[in-house]
Protein backbone atom coordinates (compact mmCIF):
# COMPACT_ATOMS: atom_id res chain seq x y z
CA UNK A 1 0.00 0.00 0.00
CA UNK A 2 1.50 3.37 -1.20
CA UNK A 3 1.29 6.46 0.55
CA UNK A 4 -1.78 8.79 -1.18
CA UNK A 5 -1.51 11.96 -2.97
CA UNK A 6 -4.70 14.23 -1.66
CA UNK A 7 -6.82 16.30 -3.84
CA UNK A 8 -7.22 19.68 -2.20
CA UNK A 9 -11.00 18.50 -1.39
CA UNK A 10 -9.63 15.65 0.37
CA UNK A 11 -7.26 17.75 2.15
CA UNK A 12 -9.85 20.13 2.93
CA UNK A 13 -11.90 17.14 4.51
CA UNK A 14 -9.60 15.91 6.51
CA UNK A 15 -8.86 19.31 8.34
CA UNK A 16 -12.16 19.41 8.97
CA UNK A 17 -12.37 15.78 10.44
CA UNK A 18 -9.69 17.08 12.45
CA UNK A 19 -11.31 20.30 13.85
CA UNK A 20 -15.10 19.04 14.17
CA UNK A 21 -16.81 18.85 17.31
CA UNK A 22 -16.04 15.03 16.59
CA UNK A 23 -12.35 15.26 16.00
CA UNK A 24 -11.46 17.82 18.91
CA UNK A 25 -8.77 19.81 17.49
CA UNK A 26 -8.32 23.30 17.76
CA UNK A 27 -6.78 25.00 14.87
CA UNK A 28 -4.03 25.88 17.47
CA UNK A 29 -3.49 22.49 18.24
CA UNK A 30 -2.62 21.44 14.81
CA UNK A 31 -0.95 25.02 13.71
CA UNK A 32 1.80 24.78 16.80
CA UNK A 33 2.60 21.17 15.39
CA UNK A 34 2.36 21.52 11.58
CA UNK A 35 4.52 24.77 12.11
CA UNK A 36 7.01 22.81 14.53
CA UNK A 37 7.44 19.73 11.81
CA UNK A 38 7.86 22.56 9.18
CA UNK A 39 10.88 24.14 11.69
CA UNK A 40 12.48 21.29 12.54
CA UNK A 41 12.51 19.97 8.70
CA UNK A 42 14.41 23.17 8.04
CA UNK A 43 16.74 22.63 10.75
CA UNK A 44 17.24 18.96 9.65
CA UNK A 45 18.40 20.29 6.06
CA UNK A 46 19.81 23.68 6.74
CA UNK A 47 21.77 23.65 9.96
CA UNK A 48 21.65 27.17 12.02
CA UNK A 49 25.88 27.67 11.72
CA UNK A 50 25.72 27.82 7.72
CA UNK A 51 22.35 28.95 7.36
CA UNK A 52 21.50 30.89 10.31
CA UNK A 53 19.50 33.80 8.56
CA UNK A 54 15.61 32.56 7.50
CA UNK A 55 13.27 34.37 5.68
CA UNK A 56 10.08 33.25 6.48
CA UNK A 57 7.62 34.44 3.67
CA UNK A 58 3.91 34.19 4.51
CA UNK A 59 0.52 33.76 3.21
CA UNK A 60 -2.86 35.30 4.52
CA UNK A 61 -4.34 32.24 5.09
CA UNK A 62 -3.54 29.16 7.77
CA UNK A 63 -0.20 28.17 5.10
CA UNK A 64 0.97 32.14 6.63
CA UNK A 65 0.09 30.47 9.82
CA UNK A 66 2.08 28.26 9.67
CA UNK A 67 4.74 30.49 9.02
CA UNK A 68 4.37 32.24 11.78
CA UNK A 69 5.14 28.99 14.57
CA UNK A 70 7.77 27.64 12.15
CA UNK A 71 9.49 31.17 12.61
CA UNK A 72 8.98 31.41 16.29
CA UNK A 73 10.48 27.57 16.93
CA UNK A 74 13.20 28.79 14.32
CA UNK A 75 14.23 31.50 16.70
CA UNK A 76 13.65 29.41 20.03
CA UNK A 77 16.53 26.95 17.60
CA UNK A 78 18.61 29.99 17.23
CA UNK A 79 18.34 31.02 13.76
CA UNK A 80 17.56 34.57 12.87
CA UNK A 81 14.36 34.59 11.15
CA UNK A 82 12.93 37.27 9.21
CA UNK A 83 9.08 37.22 8.73
CA UNK A 84 7.86 38.66 4.76
CA UNK A 85 3.88 38.80 5.33
CA UNK A 86 3.07 41.63 3.25
CA UNK A 87 -0.77 40.53 3.53
CA UNK A 88 -1.31 39.85 6.82
CA UNK A 89 -4.11 37.43 7.80
CA UNK A 90 -7.20 39.13 9.61
CA UNK A 91 -8.03 35.95 11.84
CA UNK A 92 -7.34 36.42 15.55
CA UNK A 93 -4.92 33.51 15.84
CA UNK A 94 -2.54 35.29 13.03
CA UNK A 95 -2.96 38.36 15.40
CA UNK A 96 -1.73 36.41 17.92
CA UNK A 97 1.30 34.20 16.36
CA UNK A 98 2.19 37.51 14.87
CA UNK A 99 2.44 38.86 18.31
CA UNK A 100 4.54 36.09 19.45
CA UNK A 101 7.00 36.46 17.22
CA UNK A 102 7.28 40.23 17.86
CA UNK A 103 7.73 38.71 21.49
CA UNK A 104 10.62 37.08 20.45
CA UNK A 105 12.22 40.08 18.73
CA UNK A 106 11.79 38.39 15.29
CA UNK A 107 11.56 41.44 12.90
CA UNK A 108 9.14 41.71 9.80
CA UNK A 109 9.55 43.69 6.85
CA UNK A 110 7.49 46.34 6.77
CA UNK A 111 4.68 46.56 4.15
CA UNK A 112 5.98 48.47 1.28
CA UNK A 113 4.62 49.54 -2.39
CA UNK A 114 8.07 48.75 -3.96
CA UNK A 115 9.90 45.28 -3.63
CA UNK A 116 13.11 46.77 -1.84
CA UNK A 117 12.82 46.26 1.21
CA UNK A 118 12.50 42.46 0.43
CA UNK A 119 15.21 42.46 -2.27
CA UNK A 120 17.63 44.29 0.73
CA UNK A 121 16.79 41.40 2.91
CA UNK A 122 16.84 38.70 0.51
CA UNK A 123 20.62 39.91 0.29
CA UNK A 124 21.15 38.96 3.73
CA UNK A 125 19.31 35.37 4.22
CA UNK A 126 20.47 32.06 3.60
CA UNK A 127 17.74 29.82 3.07
CA UNK A 128 13.85 30.57 2.39
CA UNK A 129 10.78 29.20 3.83
CA UNK A 130 7.92 29.23 1.71
CA UNK A 131 4.38 29.56 3.43
CA UNK A 132 2.82 31.54 1.38
CA UNK A 133 0.50 29.30 -0.52
CA UNK A 134 -1.50 25.92 0.95
CA UNK A 135 -3.83 23.30 -0.51
CA UNK A 136 -6.26 25.77 -0.96
CA UNK A 137 -4.67 28.24 -3.03
CA UNK A 138 -6.22 28.97 -6.51
CA UNK A 139 -4.34 30.96 -9.30
CA UNK A 140 -3.62 33.21 -10.47
CA UNK A 141 -0.91 34.82 -8.24
CA UNK A 142 -2.29 37.75 -7.16
CA UNK A 143 -0.46 41.33 -6.23
CA UNK A 144 1.79 41.51 -3.87
CA UNK A 145 2.32 38.10 -4.43
CA UNK A 146 2.94 38.30 -8.26
CA UNK A 147 5.76 40.14 -7.87
CA UNK A 148 7.33 38.69 -4.85
CA UNK A 149 7.42 34.86 -5.75
CA UNK A 150 10.26 36.00 -8.97
CA UNK A 151 12.42 37.91 -6.55
CA UNK A 152 12.52 34.76 -4.43
CA UNK A 153 13.17 32.44 -7.06
CA UNK A 154 15.86 34.88 -8.87
CA UNK A 155 17.79 35.12 -5.44
CA UNK A 156 18.97 31.50 -5.68
CA UNK A 157 18.40 30.94 -2.27
CA UNK A 158 17.95 26.94 -1.23
CA UNK A 159 13.84 26.95 -0.25
CA UNK A 160 11.93 25.10 1.79
CA UNK A 161 8.04 24.89 0.88
CA UNK A 162 5.46 23.88 3.02
CA UNK A 163 2.91 21.48 1.86
CA UNK A 164 2.73 22.73 -1.67
CA UNK A 165 5.37 24.90 -3.01
CA UNK A 166 3.94 28.61 -4.11
CA UNK A 167 2.46 29.14 -7.50
CA UNK A 168 2.26 25.73 -8.49
CA UNK A 169 -1.64 24.08 -8.51
CA UNK A 170 -2.48 22.18 -5.83
CA UNK A 171 -3.26 19.05 -7.84
CA UNK A 172 -1.81 19.50 -11.00
CA UNK A 173 1.77 21.08 -10.11
CA UNK A 174 4.06 24.19 -11.47
CA UNK A 175 1.73 23.39 -15.09
CA UNK A 176 1.90 27.15 -14.97
CA UNK A 177 5.78 27.43 -14.09
CA UNK A 178 5.46 30.27 -12.06
CA UNK A 179 5.76 28.26 -9.43
CA UNK A 180 8.44 27.95 -6.64
CA UNK A 181 11.39 25.51 -7.41
CA UNK A 182 11.84 24.32 -3.80
CA UNK A 183 15.19 22.09 -2.55
CA UNK A 184 13.18 21.00 0.49
CA UNK A 185 9.27 20.02 0.97
CA UNK A 186 7.41 19.40 4.01
CA UNK A 187 3.64 17.82 3.08
CA UNK A 188 1.70 18.85 6.18
CA UNK A 189 -0.59 15.41 7.34
CA UNK A 190 0.36 13.87 3.38
CA UNK A 191 1.29 15.31 0.34
CA UNK A 192 -0.55 16.86 -2.35
CA UNK A 193 -1.90 15.33 -5.70
CA UNK A 194 0.62 18.20 -7.45
CA UNK A 195 4.08 17.29 -5.74
CA UNK A 196 3.99 13.63 -7.10
CA UNK A 197 6.70 15.15 -9.69
CA UNK A 198 8.73 16.90 -6.73
CA UNK A 199 12.69 15.16 -6.72
CA UNK A 200 13.86 17.28 -3.69
CA UNK A 201 14.37 16.19 0.24
CA UNK A 202 10.43 15.57 0.79
CA UNK A 203 9.48 15.40 4.57
CA UNK A 204 5.90 14.49 5.87
CA UNK A 205 4.60 16.37 9.42
CA UNK A 206 1.78 16.62 11.48
CA UNK A 207 1.91 14.08 13.55
CA UNK A 208 -1.78 14.04 14.75
CA UNK A 209 -3.53 11.98 12.17
CA UNK A 210 -5.76 9.46 14.68
CA UNK A 211 -5.47 5.60 12.58
CA UNK A 212 -8.95 5.54 11.89
CA UNK A 213 -8.72 8.90 10.17
CA UNK A 214 -5.84 7.23 8.66
CA UNK A 215 -7.77 4.21 7.93
CA UNK A 216 -10.56 5.83 6.65
CA UNK A 217 -9.14 7.96 4.51
CA UNK A 218 -6.55 5.06 3.00
CA UNK A 219 -3.39 7.55 3.74
CA UNK A 220 -1.06 5.00 4.24
CA UNK A 221 1.54 7.00 6.09
CA UNK A 222 4.86 6.34 6.64
CA UNK A 223 6.16 5.43 9.63
CA UNK A 224 7.46 8.42 11.68
CA UNK A 225 10.98 7.46 13.87
CA UNK A 226 11.19 7.69 17.58
CA UNK A 227 9.73 10.86 18.91
CA UNK A 228 9.91 13.16 15.49
CA UNK A 229 7.62 15.06 14.64
CA UNK A 230 8.78 14.90 10.58
CA UNK A 231 9.58 11.62 8.66
CA UNK A 232 11.51 11.96 5.63
CA UNK A 233 10.45 10.05 2.51
CA UNK A 234 12.61 7.93 0.60
CA UNK A 235 13.92 9.63 -3.03
CA UNK A 236 11.95 8.35 -5.79
CA UNK A 237 13.80 6.87 -8.77
CA UNK B 1 24.76 32.42 36.40
CA UNK B 2 22.51 29.49 37.51
CA UNK B 3 18.98 27.79 36.52
CA UNK B 4 16.48 29.56 38.55
CA UNK B 5 13.79 27.02 40.84
CA UNK B 6 10.74 28.98 40.74
CA UNK B 7 8.15 29.56 43.44
CA UNK B 8 4.51 28.75 43.33
CA UNK B 9 3.51 31.88 42.99
CA UNK B 10 6.34 32.90 40.27
CA UNK B 11 6.07 29.45 38.06
CA UNK B 12 2.14 31.22 37.85
CA UNK B 13 2.93 34.80 37.04
CA UNK B 14 5.34 33.34 33.99
CA UNK B 15 2.25 31.15 32.79
CA UNK B 16 0.00 34.63 33.39
CA UNK B 17 2.42 36.14 31.45
CA UNK B 18 2.36 33.79 28.48
CA UNK B 19 -1.37 34.24 28.74
CA UNK B 20 -2.33 37.56 28.68
CA UNK B 21 -2.98 39.91 25.98
CA UNK B 22 0.37 40.87 25.57
CA UNK B 23 1.43 37.32 25.33
CA UNK B 24 -0.70 36.54 23.45
CA UNK B 25 -0.12 32.78 23.65
CA UNK B 26 -3.19 30.01 24.25
CA UNK B 27 -3.75 27.52 26.58
CA UNK B 28 -4.00 25.25 23.63
CA UNK B 29 -0.60 26.17 22.58
CA UNK B 30 1.13 25.76 25.41
CA UNK B 31 -0.28 22.65 26.75
CA UNK B 32 0.71 20.99 23.41
CA UNK B 33 4.40 21.74 23.86
CA UNK B 34 4.20 20.97 27.68
CA UNK B 35 2.64 17.39 26.84
CA UNK B 36 5.12 17.04 23.86
CA UNK B 37 7.75 17.66 25.73
CA UNK B 38 6.70 15.16 28.22
CA UNK B 39 6.09 12.25 26.39
CA UNK B 40 9.55 12.98 24.13
CA UNK B 41 11.35 12.76 27.96
CA UNK B 42 9.47 9.34 28.94
CA UNK B 43 10.15 8.30 25.20
CA UNK B 44 14.06 9.04 25.74
CA UNK B 45 14.41 7.25 29.24
CA UNK B 46 12.29 4.69 28.42
CA UNK B 47 12.11 2.74 25.15
CA UNK B 48 9.29 1.55 23.25
CA UNK B 49 9.55 -2.12 23.17
CA UNK B 50 10.98 -2.53 27.18
CA UNK B 51 8.01 -0.12 28.58
CA UNK B 52 5.40 -0.16 26.16
CA UNK B 53 2.75 0.04 28.45
CA UNK B 54 2.26 3.87 30.29
CA UNK B 55 0.14 4.14 32.74
CA UNK B 56 -0.88 8.03 32.55
CA UNK B 57 -1.97 9.55 35.49
CA UNK B 58 -4.09 13.02 35.08
CA UNK B 59 -5.38 15.10 37.69
CA UNK B 60 -8.01 17.65 37.24
CA UNK B 61 -6.11 20.65 36.59
CA UNK B 62 -3.54 21.76 33.89
CA UNK B 63 -1.40 19.25 35.08
CA UNK B 64 -3.85 16.97 33.91
CA UNK B 65 -4.67 18.59 30.42
CA UNK B 66 -0.67 17.98 30.07
CA UNK B 67 -1.08 14.53 30.63
CA UNK B 68 -3.67 13.67 27.95
CA UNK B 69 -1.37 15.60 25.52
CA UNK B 70 1.24 13.33 26.46
CA UNK B 71 -1.02 10.21 26.40
CA UNK B 72 -1.81 11.25 22.64
CA UNK B 73 1.78 12.03 21.68
CA UNK B 74 2.70 9.05 23.13
CA UNK B 75 0.24 6.74 21.15
CA UNK B 76 1.84 8.42 18.05
CA UNK B 77 5.06 7.67 19.01
CA UNK B 78 3.81 3.97 19.62
CA UNK B 79 3.71 3.07 22.75
CA UNK B 80 0.21 1.61 24.62
CA UNK B 81 -1.08 4.51 27.54
CA UNK B 82 -4.01 3.50 29.48
CA UNK B 83 -5.25 6.59 31.12
CA UNK B 84 -5.81 6.72 35.13
CA UNK B 85 -8.22 10.26 35.32
CA UNK B 86 -10.33 9.66 38.42
CA UNK B 87 -11.72 13.34 38.70
CA UNK B 88 -12.00 14.71 34.96
CA UNK B 89 -11.17 18.44 34.40
CA UNK B 90 -14.45 20.46 34.02
CA UNK B 91 -12.90 23.24 31.41
CA UNK B 92 -13.88 22.69 27.88
CA UNK B 93 -9.85 21.67 26.77
CA UNK B 94 -10.25 18.71 28.92
CA UNK B 95 -13.05 17.77 27.16
CA UNK B 96 -11.51 18.10 24.31
CA UNK B 97 -8.08 16.87 24.76
CA UNK B 98 -9.87 13.82 26.19
CA UNK B 99 -11.82 13.21 23.45
CA UNK B 100 -8.40 13.68 21.18
CA UNK B 101 -7.23 10.48 23.47
CA UNK B 102 -10.39 8.33 22.55
CA UNK B 103 -10.52 9.42 18.85
CA UNK B 104 -6.80 7.35 19.25
CA UNK B 105 -8.57 4.90 20.97
CA UNK B 106 -6.52 5.27 23.94
CA UNK B 107 -8.58 3.80 26.96
CA UNK B 108 -9.54 5.34 30.41
CA UNK B 109 -9.85 3.59 33.34
CA UNK B 110 -13.36 3.82 34.32
CA UNK B 111 -13.87 5.87 37.49
CA UNK B 112 -14.75 3.60 40.62
CA UNK B 113 -14.70 3.68 44.29
CA UNK B 114 -12.40 0.63 44.41
CA UNK B 115 -9.22 0.64 43.31
CA UNK B 116 -8.99 -2.66 42.08
CA UNK B 117 -9.16 -1.45 38.12
CA UNK B 118 -6.77 0.97 39.22
CA UNK B 119 -4.45 -2.17 40.81
CA UNK B 120 -4.99 -3.91 37.62
CA UNK B 121 -3.88 -1.62 35.54
CA UNK B 122 -0.88 -1.17 37.22
CA UNK B 123 -0.11 -4.82 36.76
CA UNK B 124 0.07 -4.79 33.31
CA UNK B 125 1.94 -1.33 33.22
CA UNK B 126 5.73 -0.71 32.44
CA UNK B 127 6.04 2.79 33.35
CA UNK B 128 3.79 5.85 34.70
CA UNK B 129 3.60 9.45 33.66
CA UNK B 130 2.43 11.07 36.99
CA UNK B 131 0.45 14.56 35.93
CA UNK B 132 -1.81 14.34 38.66
CA UNK B 133 -0.70 17.36 40.93
CA UNK B 134 0.95 20.49 39.38
CA UNK B 135 2.66 24.20 40.66
CA UNK B 136 -0.94 24.92 42.17
CA UNK B 137 -0.79 21.98 44.03
CA UNK B 138 -1.96 22.50 47.99
CA UNK B 139 -2.05 19.72 50.52
CA UNK B 140 -3.45 17.79 51.75
CA UNK B 141 -3.69 15.15 49.28
CA UNK B 142 -7.86 14.60 48.65
CA UNK B 143 -9.94 11.61 47.78
CA UNK B 144 -10.08 9.94 45.12
CA UNK B 145 -5.99 10.29 45.17
CA UNK B 146 -5.28 10.06 48.78
CA UNK B 147 -5.58 6.16 48.17
CA UNK B 148 -4.26 5.89 44.05
CA UNK B 149 -0.77 7.81 45.42
CA UNK B 150 0.23 4.67 47.63
CA UNK B 151 -0.64 2.27 45.02
CA UNK B 152 1.38 4.31 42.38
CA UNK B 153 4.14 4.10 44.67
CA UNK B 154 3.48 0.50 45.81
CA UNK B 155 3.67 -0.66 42.20
CA UNK B 156 7.55 -0.76 42.08
CA UNK B 157 7.16 1.18 38.61
CA UNK B 158 8.99 3.67 37.32
CA UNK B 159 7.71 7.16 37.38
CA UNK B 160 7.92 10.02 35.12
CA UNK B 161 6.63 13.29 37.24
CA UNK B 162 5.66 16.27 35.34
CA UNK B 163 6.59 19.96 37.37
CA UNK B 164 6.25 18.42 40.42
CA UNK B 165 6.00 15.12 41.66
CA UNK B 166 2.53 14.58 43.01
CA UNK B 167 2.03 14.71 46.87
CA UNK B 168 5.60 17.41 47.03
CA UNK B 169 4.88 20.54 48.57
CA UNK B 170 5.87 23.25 45.24
CA UNK B 171 8.19 24.57 47.32
CA UNK B 172 9.26 22.47 50.32
CA UNK B 173 9.44 19.21 48.88
CA UNK B 174 8.56 15.77 49.87
CA UNK B 175 8.21 17.06 53.27
CA UNK B 176 5.16 14.79 54.42
CA UNK B 177 6.75 11.66 52.81
CA UNK B 178 3.40 11.04 51.22
CA UNK B 179 4.85 11.56 47.67
CA UNK B 180 5.79 9.95 44.97
CA UNK B 181 9.80 9.00 44.61
CA UNK B 182 9.83 9.57 40.61
CA UNK B 183 13.17 8.24 38.76
CA UNK B 184 12.49 11.23 36.18
CA UNK B 185 11.33 14.63 36.21
CA UNK B 186 10.02 17.18 34.00
CA UNK B 187 10.15 20.61 34.80
CA UNK B 188 7.69 22.70 32.74
CA UNK B 189 9.22 26.12 32.14
CA UNK B 190 11.67 25.88 34.84
CA UNK B 191 12.00 23.52 37.80
CA UNK B 192 10.28 24.46 41.39
CA UNK B 193 11.97 25.30 44.02
CA UNK B 194 10.52 21.69 45.58
CA UNK B 195 12.70 20.04 43.08
CA UNK B 196 16.13 20.95 44.67
CA UNK B 197 17.06 18.19 46.42
CA UNK B 198 15.64 15.68 43.18
CA UNK B 199 18.19 13.39 42.03
CA UNK B 200 17.13 11.51 39.30
CA UNK B 201 17.16 12.61 35.56
CA UNK B 202 16.02 15.88 35.08
CA UNK B 203 14.70 17.22 31.65
CA UNK B 204 13.52 20.80 31.23
CA UNK B 205 10.72 21.40 28.54
CA UNK B 206 8.63 24.04 27.50
CA UNK B 207 10.64 25.74 24.65
CA UNK B 208 8.57 28.87 24.38
CA UNK B 209 9.71 31.49 26.64
CA UNK B 210 10.80 34.61 25.02
CA UNK B 211 14.32 35.46 25.91
CA UNK B 212 12.63 39.35 27.62
CA UNK B 213 10.45 36.90 29.58
CA UNK B 214 13.85 34.80 30.42
CA UNK B 215 15.66 38.04 31.40
CA UNK B 216 12.70 39.50 33.22
CA UNK B 217 12.83 36.95 35.73
CA UNK B 218 16.14 36.18 35.58
CA UNK B 219 15.33 32.15 34.59
CA UNK B 220 18.81 31.82 33.47
CA UNK B 221 17.38 28.37 31.56
CA UNK B 222 19.62 25.85 30.13
CA UNK B 223 20.28 25.76 26.48
CA UNK B 224 18.28 23.50 24.23
CA UNK B 225 20.00 21.16 21.58
CA UNK B 226 19.71 21.55 18.37
CA UNK B 227 15.65 21.39 17.63
CA UNK B 228 14.85 19.39 20.58
CA UNK B 229 11.84 20.20 22.79
CA UNK B 230 13.29 18.78 25.78
CA UNK B 231 16.84 19.64 27.37
CA UNK B 232 18.41 17.11 30.22
CA UNK B 233 20.03 19.03 33.22
CA UNK B 234 23.50 17.95 34.14
CA UNK B 235 23.28 15.53 37.25
CA UNK B 236 24.35 16.98 40.63
CA UNK B 237 26.70 16.42 42.87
Amino acid sequence: MSLRYLTAKLAQQIDEELMNQAGAFSIDQLMELAGLACAQALARVYNKNEYPNVLVCCGPGNQGGDGLVAARHLGMFGYNPVIFMPKPGSKDIYKRLKAQCDNMDIKTIPPSNDTSLLQDSLSSSNVILDAVFGFSFKGPIRTPFDSALPLLTNSGLPIVSVDIPSGWDVEEGNVEGVGLQPDVLVSLTAPKLGVRSFRGRHFVGGRFIPKSLEEKFELNLPEYPGSDQIVELAVKE
